[in-house]
């Protein structure tokens, strides 16, 4: 699969979220074989839950996954993961770590790339455009959501 | 509250997750002021969910937590954060984060102190004794939990 077709899942799952009126973050993990093992949205404000980053969700819905197929997967995310999600991929072995944007804001790049992740900046404007549309209609919970870091 | 007595809360959930069939790992959330915000345990196992790990399910069970109480509360955890809950921690701003013992495996300790947060190590012999009981009677499962760093 190519980073662009990983990325449209992910954004898929960014507007499934923006819809349901959560921060609309999306998130898909895919085999080198191009398998979607898991996806899934930030249902922070759906579920009023700190940890379900799209990462983590996506992490989730993938259930029990191979140590192997992880150290052979690639993590997409419509936003630059934040500490907790380039932690979660770090912790279970992912290869690649592709990011639709990292001008709304930053995250764990530097540790992604300390540890060896493969990290690719896909820049999409998409991406950005929906994260700046939901920043300005809902400036206290994207605030709320990253009291130190971010929503990733 | 002082810190053994943090720890403790955190060693009951460890116990509870122990007989429940999970990975013998807890954490509590403890504010300034020596109020419990959250508390939990490894939940791997028990809801087959890879990112419930102690210090993030007491996250869950806190709730919505003003940041300004983020900034002063304590993580308490039977064992050393990995490197997503060391990345929750610091996400949320967590002052400071008091582990157990890192002689079963070790974590993001370094990644803590590179973002200024305070962070002690009890050595506390019973949280070890507990882990090796578990690694000794279901070796697979920590294997599984930790395919490329470990299950903190
Ligand atoms: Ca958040
Ligand atoms: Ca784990
Ligand atoms: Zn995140
Ligand atoms: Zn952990």
């Amino acid at each position: 699969m190519n980073d662009e077709l990983g990325m449209q899942i992910a954004y898929e799952e960014a507007v499934k979220s923006y819809e349901e009126g959560g921060i609309p973050i999306g998130a898909a993990l895919i085999s080198a074989e191009g398998v979607v093992l898991g996806r899934g949205h930030n249902e922070r404000i759906q579920k009023d839950n700190p940890i379900l980053h799209a990462e983590t969700s996506a992490l989730i819905n993938a259930g029990r996954v191979d140590a192997k197929v992880y150290k052979t997967a690639t993590m997409y995310s419509t936003l630059a993961s934040c500490f907790m999600c380039s932690g979660a991929c770090i912790l279970y072995g992912i290869n690649r770590v592709v990011m639709g944007e990292n001008r709304t804001v930053q995250g764990g790049e530097e540790l992604l790339i300390s540890k060896g992740i493969e990290l690719i900046n896909l820049n999409d404007e998409k991406c950005y455009q929906l994260m700046q549309k939901f920043i300005k209609e809902k400036p206290h919970e994207w605030h709320q959501a990253h009291p130190e870091e971010f929503e990733g």
